[in-house]
């Protein structure tokens, strides 16, 4: 471990923070510094569950860290709805902040969160982990060749899991005042931003919910979908639901070639990615198999996304500190589209599922 | 070849009838008897290329080929526009009929067709060649194992291919007065009915056209999509173009499991074809990858599964000609069901993506 390597803080203990504990420890620019929990107790329980080291430090709240000199990012996976009043204070407090996604409850409150990192000079990063495995660029290599793929015509994006009962009943993700956005803030996002890296984050113009979206008796979705428009013609559709069975696609068509992928969030193996891909693929002379057909890509990793994710943050949070550099904007602006999408979705099924502008 | 092969006649040359041919030589109930074109000429050289036999009759003409009594059915590959005219005569010809999607311009001229069939006795099937592959028939064991795969949620099917400058001008998919329905018709056809496949054929109540359908300076669908509606809270949505690099992709999603393909019109591989089934699938302990991922599932064949169709077909026409059994009326009641949902998704389109009732 390098001296310099930048010391985490996590605030609030839930299990998506055990993942990422791991990823601290792993990475090798990071360290567990501290965890804070409202209850110490709770705290203290993480930390021995979650392997921090024995100098880490405990606290029964998340003030007490955040006013830890000795700590230099907090991880946040608090629920949505209390993202803005910790991230601002998270930032006013100098902390770089790697902070779970959905980012916010809509785009104004986001963009107080990115007002604060700006005026503090501190690295915003969301948890959206895939776009770190180095299958990700890969993929993105293949999307942006236009020998290979021509020009982007259309994506869809499927990521739904089945919730089992309690998720149902008690899961924040299904509470109006904690993750207010349920399906389409858990899973939904992961489909926005797809959609968006394939396009190049290019906003699109209009977004349409389908029909029938299913909500919760509070009011919160469970299951939703929308078609995405782009002025010049590229349309993508997603759907997300806690209520079928765990799947998760990405397939991107251009004039000249297909990406597929069925693992998109988390990878089928830790240290192993793959994707199809086709290239002016075509039949046989009577048309009873394919000549050209896609071909398989596997990308290997010694570490898993997460600790790519990590890693990434950790060396910008570093370049900061060390060098003076300024905090990298693509991510927050990354964030910031993704969470506009969201807003339109949302607004499209409050509608009726009437077409709605994305803001900007 | 047995001496109670079904004797087929094949009314137009299209490319299409090339494959099919083919498969009528590799049937073994069936055999190439004579083939019609309105060239003599273009007949007998479609004849000659397409290995028929050398007792095979070649006509100038569709009717005379009709009126041939050593003809038992017939194979035809016309413009959609065409249909309703030459389909009604065969039958009323008392040909048993072969005829290429999509079937007509509308459900009325379907009818007409189905008419002509069930008053003169005579089978009907479409040319649907994949659901005739025996990899189908393992998919649907899937979907219908309720321990597998659950209650059907929702469908993702998308046909696209890149059309060449020549196609996009000249092929009768893009002539209003040839294959009217264009992109819907031709690819869409196809979405469609792995749609309704999945759904055990149960109709949607509600289709709405997706925005941002491309229509030719004609009126022709290059490029379209539409979402469908069950009362059940079931979903679907596809996207079928002509504009777009070659992609067949079904995906279902149930409360257990999920099915996905590629290659659902013309599999890959002639011989063989594969499926991709997850059932109960979930991630390993820290959600880092799965501990239960989806499995890859091969069928072998030893027939193309456009020589099963045409199996299929001869066995229906060969049990009414030699023991008087009655027409099987799945086949028309499935085409039916597919022209009902392509004419609600032409009718949202015209109407500015409005929903529009599923007729019956």
């Amino acid at each position: 471990m390098a001296d310099s390597a930048i010391r985490f803080g996590i605030i609030g203990c839930a299990e998506i923070a055990r993942k990422v504990s791991r990823a601290i420890n792993l990475a090798p620019n990071a360290k567990l510094a501290a965890v804070g929990s409202r209850s110490h107790e709770k705290a203290a329980r993480f930390a021995a569950e979650n392997n921090f080291p024995s100098d880490a430090k405990i606290y029964g709240s998340y003030e007490a860290l955040l006013d830890d000199p000795n700590v230099d990012a907090v991880y946040v996976p608090l629920p949505t709805s209390l993202h803005v009043r910790w991230a601002v204070l998270a930032a006013q407090k100098k902390k770089h902040l790697l902070l779970e996604k959905p980012v916010a409850l809509n785009a104004l409150e986001f963009d107080a969160i990115v007002e604060a990192c700006e005026s503090n000079g501190v690295q915003f990063m969301d948890g959206t982990m895939w776009m770190h495995n180095p299958r990700t660029a890969k993929m993105k290599e293949f999307l942006s060749d236009t020998q290979r793929f021509g020009q982007l015509k259309s994506i869809q994006s499927i990521f739904t899991f089945a919730a089992d009962p309690d998720f149902l009943k008690n899961d924040i993700r299904v509470k109006p005042d904690l993750d207010a956005h349920g399906a389409l803030g858990d899973a939904g996002w992961y489909c926005i931003r797809s959609i968006l890296w394939v396009a190049d984050y290019e906003l699109p113009k209009t977004v349409i919910a389908l029909h029938g979206a299913i909500l919760n008796d509070v009011g919160v979705i469970l299951s939703c979908g929308a078609s995405l428009h782009w002025d010049d013609g590229k349309v993508a559709t997603f759907h997300c639901s806690f209520l079928s069975h765990l799947t998760m696609d990405t397939t991107a068509i251009g004039t000249k070639g297909t990406l597929h992928l069925h693992d998109f969030v988390i990878p089928f193996q830790e240290k192993e990615a793959s994707f199809s891909a086709g290239t002016e693929c075509w039949f046989d002379e009577l048309v009873s198999g394919w000549a050209t057909p896609p071909s398989k890509h596997i990308v290997t990793t010694d570490l898993p996304q997460e600790v790519h994710m990590v890693k990434e943050f950790a060396s910008l949070v570093e370049a900061i500190k060390a060098k003076g550099l300024k905090p990298e904007k693509k991510w927050p602006a990354i964030s910031r589209k993704t969470q506009l999408v969201l807003d339109a979705v949302k607004a499209s099924i409050q509608k009726g599922f009437e077409p709605v502008e994305v803001g900007n």
